[in-house]
């Protein structure tokens, strides 16, 4: 039990893991952020307290909103598959700098993607980002499938 | 191998991340349920047999439908966070009081937000529901990030 | 560490998982495809080089965007829930036949109900290897916590 995480390997990813899924999660908060300061808001329920009158132009999409959701769903769309093909590439035992590289290129990447989204930088940069986070996700899943192919 | 299904908290991880996995689908009937009883589809394949006119009724959003979609959205947000902090934070060998604890608390914040969000419950119950669910995972990473820190 | 890897149900997982996952990622390149073909973009500045004229004609949604989207956040509901409950599915030590059946079932049919939605095939063929899929999760997931049960 003990065995997986006295590998140098394996803390390494559950350390980015950790902290690319903490990234991903501090999009549902700004999401709020920007409902509330911008007054958009989606259930009935969350706007029970105002008015009639009121409760018709809260209950709308913002641009800034959508904005923020977009970029959650794509931390959804690209996070996900590196946590997964992150953790077999993991148990393939390969070198602790390659390793450490990919986890730091995608942690590195999918930070500047937020930033990019959020901050409507214009593009490439979004672009890129997003393109860099699925580079280090194919190069592992290459090695995962040259090591475990069982068809 | 069979080393990790000996382990109790890895057990005890099996057992919930199984179940709030399985609530998380079921959102899927549900939205199907109420699409066929409200009349909203999205696609032109699922309402093939139906007459010119009625499809063009048919072919259309509704706010029930629209609320089990936001509500499926945010397990997908909140429940795949769980699996993967839940997953490593069972490897970093916690008491098996406290991980009990944490799923537990997850697995019922996620539960009674589901019935607030379908329900449509007045706030904060959905509000708060969702709070603890967030703390429960953050709880669980701060283990981790303290166990495992490999930058 | 390395025994993960040598057991062969858990190998057949990997390379399944893998390739769903692969699956996934490429509902993202086939997106932008369908939004430079159709010319339908959601960001200002993913059209910052074009007229104020072109501008507003760009910013919109296209059915067949949208209905890859659709096909791409369907895999997430799905395709996660498999990846989970395989994983803990392989962990429980079942006969390899009987794996890999599970597997090659879910990946068939995922790949089919991404041809019959994107295509556009009539029903109910989607929903038949929507079903065929869920089935197949289903069926792990009972094994799972017939195994594991420690509430």
């Amino acid at each position: 039990m003990a065995t997986l995480m006295d590998d140098e390997v394996f803390m390494a990813f559950t350390t980015y893991a950790t902290i690319v899924t903490l990234k991903m999660m501090l999009m549902a908060p700004l999401t709020s952020y920007y409902r509330l300061t911008r007054g958009a808001f989606s259930n009935q329920e969350d706007v029970a307290r105002k008015s009639a009158e009121e409760k018709k132009k809260l209950l709308r999409t913002h641009p800034d909103v959508e904005r923020v959701r977009r970029c959650h769903q794509n931390d959804l769309e690209n996070v996900i598959p590196f946590l997964v093909v992150g953790l077999l590439y993991a148990l393939t035992g390969p070198e602790l700098s390659a390793a450490l590289l990919h986890f730091r290129l995608f942690a590195c990447s999918r930070t500047f993607h937020t930033i990019a989204y959020v901050g409507a930088l214009p593009q490439p940069s979004r672009g890129l980002s997003w393109l860099l986070g699925m580079l280090a996700t194919f190069s592992m899943a290459y090695r995962v499938l040259g090591t475990a192919l069982t068809l």
